[in-house]
């Protein structure tokens, strides 16, 4: 077997991030070396809080760091409506007995890129903050990081406000330092994400594997159905985060383009946007390769086979 | 005959304002009360020479009135590549004989509309500054303009820039000032206008018609085809402006959606976005029904056989 | 005698502007040729009555054209505070006969400037409203405007908030397009106006005259002393627009520096500051000079002078 | 003898930080827990080795902190023209024996108000990156920040900018974070301490104490003499970081306002400015104390006793 891609998971779980995590620690194409936290569809505590529920639950082996519980800049903003108010609403967990690290998040990313062989994708499902501030406290790792595959933004329509994605909006400045730092992008905007509605059938499929993870997968993803319904008249929730850990097992499921990435960070009407240079009338080098289009039942087949993997 | 539609053409001719003239000032259903000329594709002595130009070689009876020959506040840009050194390269005309009103654009728009009985409709194919400068400098003629129907904006990708199309770009504020005014408006954008493609068999079934109107649709149509291909590897060119007049004519062929739209008139690089409440997240009560879509068969069907009436 | 200055004055009378029309209208170096009038201080409707009940009670014989009713591109502020519900509470008028022309302001400050040999100073005293729209309108006599004089802006505190002078804030773009013109300019901004206080003898010693001109000035001044003391714990009020005539006449009462000077059109706490490159750390070009300071004894003299000589 | 009083002192040594780090190390009134070290008159790593520098020269026993090499979102600017090279060009040192503490500034900031009974003073005289980021990393300390006593912005001029003072450019953002983060402030602004004018009898005054912190003093400040000298035509360098330690030894030295103070995070001219609310116009609660002027031989005076106790 060819050797797994290493890859730190940064996220504020949250619904897909919970799926996308119960991806990169089954898939057997992928070595999760560690899950890093941030505020983002809940405040810290809850997002933390979330991700070690899942960890537990599911018995993974992968050690939890603490980020950051505000944005760099702005007012913090949360997604209640969404992902409620645990910020994993449906779902019921046990007593949690699992501890984070003592290490806090940015620490841990600064040490571990710093020591690592340049071989380690960093795949933010979160806001950008942990991300951002680790890149200025080290600008040195910057060259170090292989590739951030990060779920956020978009060049079509936002959906915390018209222009912006709720990722971004939620630290467009962490946002903006990120697309500015010259390490290699895949970014996973709505554009994409929106396409991986995950309706009924596709949760009583993997609810039909009978595992632990198919179980969990399906009480979190009825919820998301319920308020997707609610909220955006939609067949089901999409899967976000999930489609940043698929790219990174097989990049042929999706379609890209690379494109120039901007951040507003404008206080008007547009701010948090990513602004993408979609046709190319700016003459600037992409420094992003944007998700267009995927191939939804290679998706999907390849997340049922890796729940299936899992105890 | 039901009671034909007045209107104002506000124009920066232009190869898609040329056609959108034409549609004008022969549908029968339109009647065509004058032409305002403001700066935009190129700068104003020149939009209103081509003005005047396809007047004149039409025979068209309508007076023609020169206004703003700068945007209200920034600097100002021009669309040479698209439109050429003319702002209508392509046809040739004769010797222009044809002379402007002595009114300025502004001060006929602001006395038309005072003493309109509010049955006026007002189509923008260019920068909104004649239009913004009259709301601005009499602010009473607002609920006297029945609805501005406006060539302008985008809630996908811009064309100038990433995020803005180049009417809206080429004077942001006075859009702003528009967008806001409480003034009915119909925004047909480049969401639907890029739907429009003038490809080589339309040229031809236009030429086909074997009069003057068609022969300079020829002309035009052309000279766009050729840019097309070269700077956007199109099968031809929209004939954007062209929609606005179509709508007017026949709403029927288009399909629109209610929006809240906000122009960005930060310095970011989001400036001059006409930011489009698509689904409806702001909770802000709707002022522009926007173009989506249109029946383009039956869209060419109309202006064939408009062109078709003129001599 | 040497040839009189001609001179345009601009204003949204305003108990300052009063007396400013007061010096320009009776001072023998003078030529006043017209007033033009804006929204600033008050609505448009109450600065025109204002302008035309000074020009009647004191007869003078001045065409007064009515301009902008409406800042170019933000929402309207007005100065209720200092200037009372009419604009210019205090004074009490007799039934007013006096007509403005029909000619609007803007069409007014064009024809003028375009006819003339370049020889006209125009002084304006209100937001920057009517100028910006000729210049944007009719960009071809920013040549022919000899020098701009205009009351405005601070490179200290502001007034209407910590950062903008009112005239400005009022209008901040329209400031922006001034600046940007390439017109000499004179900016008398608060730094300098703030220094003119009109205290309790200097009101005495006006009305000691005993002329018309006089007793408007006690009325006027009056009135500012109390809202001055009440609302700025001041010892009278500033007569701010007074500066721009009385430098126009003797600029050698005036300390002034040069500098660059930008407005601020972002639309933060600094909206509608001018900030005014006074130590040259910016390595622009000056494009203004800026009234530092003042002899009051002369300036209070030049006054007098003035008064006196009204009928 | 009362308590002393318990200071960090967070700098990004630079001429007057030295001077500033001298007065903290040697007054008895003082004690200094620690300095850590920020990018801004220069790149931090001169910044680090000017601050170990001064402490291994004049002996003093503190423990050093290295931090935040980047302003938290902007691209880096320093202050090249007056520190020179090394950010502290002038005095000759020896070899560099001394070493940081292995603990990052952001994380010692973090444990140390963590741990402490809320009586530590935070003392800022370079860029606010150190601070934001510990408030926005481990909010819950703000409570236990006594108070900050920073150097930085202006409620009159700029010096990097006509608008922005240095500190606060070199990063806006960070300072926004401290001025909105409800930690009572006091700030030394350019207004106060542009009166600090180090001239060559105070110059001479320190040396005459003939200890190595009055000979590290003079070659210091002779170099900063030169300097202000050639750029800013000044009788010597103004040492502005001193203020803050000098207020936090003995407030009855200085006259202070307090007013609210907002930092404008608009990327237009006013970038970085302290928008000062003087005249109380915004009607908003004061969050800073702000300096405006001194008693400057009692000042002096502090500053000479505090050297003459040093070894």
């Amino acid at each position: 077997m060819s050797e797994r891609i290493k890859m730190i998971l940064d996220c504020d779980t949250g619904h897909d991030d919970a799926i996308a995590l119960m991806l990169a620690a089954s898939n057997p194409k992928i070595d999760l070396l560690g899950v890093t936290v941030v505020a983002g569809n809940q405040v810290l505590k809850k997002t933390l809080v979330n991700t070690l529920n899942v960890c537990q639950r599911l018995g993974l082996d992968v050690p939890v760091y603490s980020g950051m519980p505000l944005p760099m800049v702005r007012e913090q903003v949360v997604a209640r409506t969404i992902h409620g108010e645990t910020g994993l609403d449906g779902p019921v967990f046990g007593e949690l007995h699992l501890k984070p690290q003592p290490q806090n998040a940015v620490d841990y990313l600064i040490e571990t890129f710093r020591n690592s062989d340049g071989d380690i994708t960093l795949v933010p499902t979160g806001p950008l903050t942990n991300v951002a501030v680790a890149l200025r406290m080290a600008p040195d790792i910057a060259p170090k990081i292989k590739r951030i595959v990060l779920m956020g933004g978009a060049y079509g329509i936002g959906n915390i406000t018209p222009a912006a994605e709720f990722n971004i909006y939620a630290d467009p400045e962490a946002a903006s330092v990120v697309f500015r730092s010259g390490i290699p992008i895949t970014m996973m905007g709505l554009d994409l994400t929106n396409q991986t509605i995950c309706t009924m059938d596709i949760i009583e499929r993997m609810e039909a594997i009978g595992n632990e993870a198919g179980k969990l997968f399906g009480e979190i993803m009825r919820f998301t159905y319920v308020t997707q319904k609610k909220y955006n008249d939609l067949d089901g929730g999409p899967v976000h985060d999930v489609t940043c850990v698929a790219w990174l097992i097989d990049p042929s499921i999706f379609y890209t383009k690379d494109m120039f990435v901007e951040v507003d960070i404008e206080h008007g009407p547009s701010y948090g946007r990513t602004v993408c240079d979609y046709i190319g009338n700016t003459g600037k080098t992409p420094n992003a390769t944007v998700g267009t289009g995927l191939d939804l039942p290679r998706f999907w087949d390849m997340l049922e086979a890796s729940l299936r993997s899992m105890k």
